[in-house]
């Protein structure tokens, strides 16, 4: 076969659906017609896609017809319903969303950890992991592969578009309310007070100047949804169901990038030369690590990014075969929209180059 | 003895010295004389102490003169040439700079582990601990009484005031300019630019819209003396010189409040029931941990408040005898002035009432 690949971006009007946009215009070439999708509200409007103006169309079972490759990114309940639909019509389905990742017969694939799942997709659907664990993966598969990953400890430090659009709008507007221009800002104390009730509706609390210590929804024993999901999604991209996990996710008011403590022991010897030798040639991961320079990654500098960036590399001290570091991705590139075309980039090798 | 002990404040011009001020206005009748002491530049400021106005004095060795108990709230370096001088003068100092802390013949105290330390004082001088251990002993401490801390891995969300006040100027200064009033925000990508090279002053790197994973200056192996603080001052002021360590210090755009994520290994069976009824005794904390009603400790929450809060109380699931939990403190409260406050407490009691 050698004709392009027709693509799908369903929720292309939401925060990770305009990266979807924006990392396809970069190799608009390779693919074939590009169809943009989103809900009723948005059908008719025109969107860009590099110089190509694209008018979205509203979800329906039709649009899908000749779709060789839908990403889908849209809100779980929505996935749950309408990826069945794409993948009937024939299309094989990208999901982003938490409703298919941990079925048995979906693989949940990141190309940095398990690429070869890529082709063993019996419903025509492959999952997207969550944007906290695919920030981690690129670093973390390959200490595993090397040094055999025993157990970790993970406390996330979440961007606000986390939460999409809704998310990213919270935060700007509650920081915005909470800084006058002309003096300093509103006493922490008083925030909550200078908000009042509704901004507790995107994060659960106010997010402007503080952490809130939940992302997701509750869960049995006082965990959270995306807690379950560091340790679930990871042990399964890792194909390594008794990896041990300790995970604390936490929202800070941070636009994009999520970042990541990592405290991680291996079956094996490990020193932090060998760790770091493993990681420059690691996929995904870029070394930035030079404490002397006052140098190591930091949310605002992963925003915009390809790939993850790690650093503070360090031998534990008082733990045998263990290392801390800390890594930040883009949550919106790495930790959805880059992986989602790199999964998509194997299946057109595949589906093309055979 | 029944004659009320005389106090100074040195340092009582800074974010510390100002929180010493309130908390002793609180008590006023409990204390004799309060002087308050300052660098040359401050001398004859006026500052109250509830409705009591003082006059600020220049640091020399005769401001010394009389006083019984001396709260140091200086730069490191100030206090080290400093301290002994108020020691050498009869005061008892109780110092909260990183100077004296892990000196033998000093003892480094939290009334919630080892009280009984304060009696134990041979240079006249009582060190206070850095004000992420000391938000995290009130915690921490019962649980390691009751079942035996093994191990634990700790990650922070430190606010600028932990940098005094000039950080917490920086940090306010910082989102000022990138937040426009008619605006949204200044992209991510685009912080370094919009605050150029000086934003890297304060705390290494911008610290609005990020998280900067290095809290005090750099130590071999890639440690920072914060992380290194936390291990060392919690096994010195637990007794436990053993204990296992590995720790994460981050710099987050909160103005008053450190978090920190917690996995904790005991030597005993410990369920989260217990671990609850431990903590729901102990002094100095707060259980702030009802998910079904989205109660949790956040850091504005923490902010002017005494003790420290507790929540996200969980058993972990691949871990045995092991808990995870979150903990906030005002790292002025509980984590510096609070702390000094109540070792004088222990002082006063042991000078006045025996
Ligand atoms: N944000 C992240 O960091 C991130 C990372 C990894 C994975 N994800 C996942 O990616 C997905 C999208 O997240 P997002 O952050 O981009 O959310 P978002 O900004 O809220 O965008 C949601 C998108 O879904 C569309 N949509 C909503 N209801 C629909 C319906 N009934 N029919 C068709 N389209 C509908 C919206 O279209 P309208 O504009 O027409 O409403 C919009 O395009 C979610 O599953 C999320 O969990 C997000
Ligand atoms: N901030 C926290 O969360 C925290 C928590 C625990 C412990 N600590 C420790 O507490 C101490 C004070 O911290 P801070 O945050 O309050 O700092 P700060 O806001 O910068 O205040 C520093 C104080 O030191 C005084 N000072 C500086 N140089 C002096 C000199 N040569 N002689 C006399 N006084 C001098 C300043 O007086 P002028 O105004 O006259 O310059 C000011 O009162 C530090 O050791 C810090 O590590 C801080």
């Amino acid at each position: 076969m050698t004709s392009k690949l027709n693509i799908a971006i369903v929720g292309a009007t939401g925060v990770v659906g305009s990266i979807m946009r924006e990392l396809l215009a970069a190799e608009r070439e390779k693919w074939g017609e590009i169809r943009l999708i989103a809900s009723p509200r948005s059908a008719g409007k025109v969107l860009n896609v590099g110089d190509e103006e694209i008018t979205v169309q509203a979800m329906s079972p039709e649009v899908f017809e000749g779709i060789d490759i839908a990403h889908f990114d849209l809100p779980d309940e929505v996935s749950a319903e309408w990826v069945p639909v794409a993948a009937e019509k024939g299309a094989i389905v990208i999901d982003k969303s938490a409703h298919f990742r941990m079925e048995d017969d979906v693989p949940l694939v990141a190309p940095e950890a398990n690429p070869e799942d890529v082709r063993n997709r019996p419903r025509n659907i492959i999952a997207n992991a969550n944007c906290t664990t695919l920030t981690l993966i690129p670093s973390i598969a390959p200490l595993h592969r090397e040094f055999g990953l025993a157990s970790m400890s993970v406390a996330s430090y979440q961007a606000a578009s986390g939460g999409g659009k809704a998310g990213l709008e919270a935060l700007y507007e509650q920081v915005n309310k909470t800084t006058p221009a002309d003096g300093l800002g509103t006493k922490p104390g008083d925030v909550r007070e200078a908000l009042g009730e509704e901004a507790n509706e995107a994060f659960g609390a106010p997010l402007a100047w503080n952490v809130v210590p939940k992302v997701g929804g509750w869960r049995d024993g006082g965990w959270t949804s995306e807690e379950l999901k560091v340790r679930n999604e990871s042990r399964k991209m890792l194909g390594h169901p008794t990896l041990k996990v300790a995970s604390t996710c936490v929202r800070v008011p941070v636009a994009i990038g999520h970042a990541q403590a990592v405290h991680a022991t291996f079956e094996n010897d490990v020193t932090v030369e060998q760790a770091r030798a493993v990681l420059e040639k690691a996929e995904g991961v870029t070394v930035v690590d030079d404490p002397g320079n006052n140098v190591y990654p930091t949310s605002i500098d992963s925003a915009g990014i390809s790939g993850t960036q790690v650093g503070r590399l360090r031998q534990s001290v008082d733990f045998p075969n263990s290392l801390e570091f800390f890594t930040v991705g883009d949550n919106l590139i790495k930790g959805a929209a880059e992986n989602s075309m790199q999964v998509a980039e194997l299946l057109r090798k595949e589906l093309t180059e055979s």
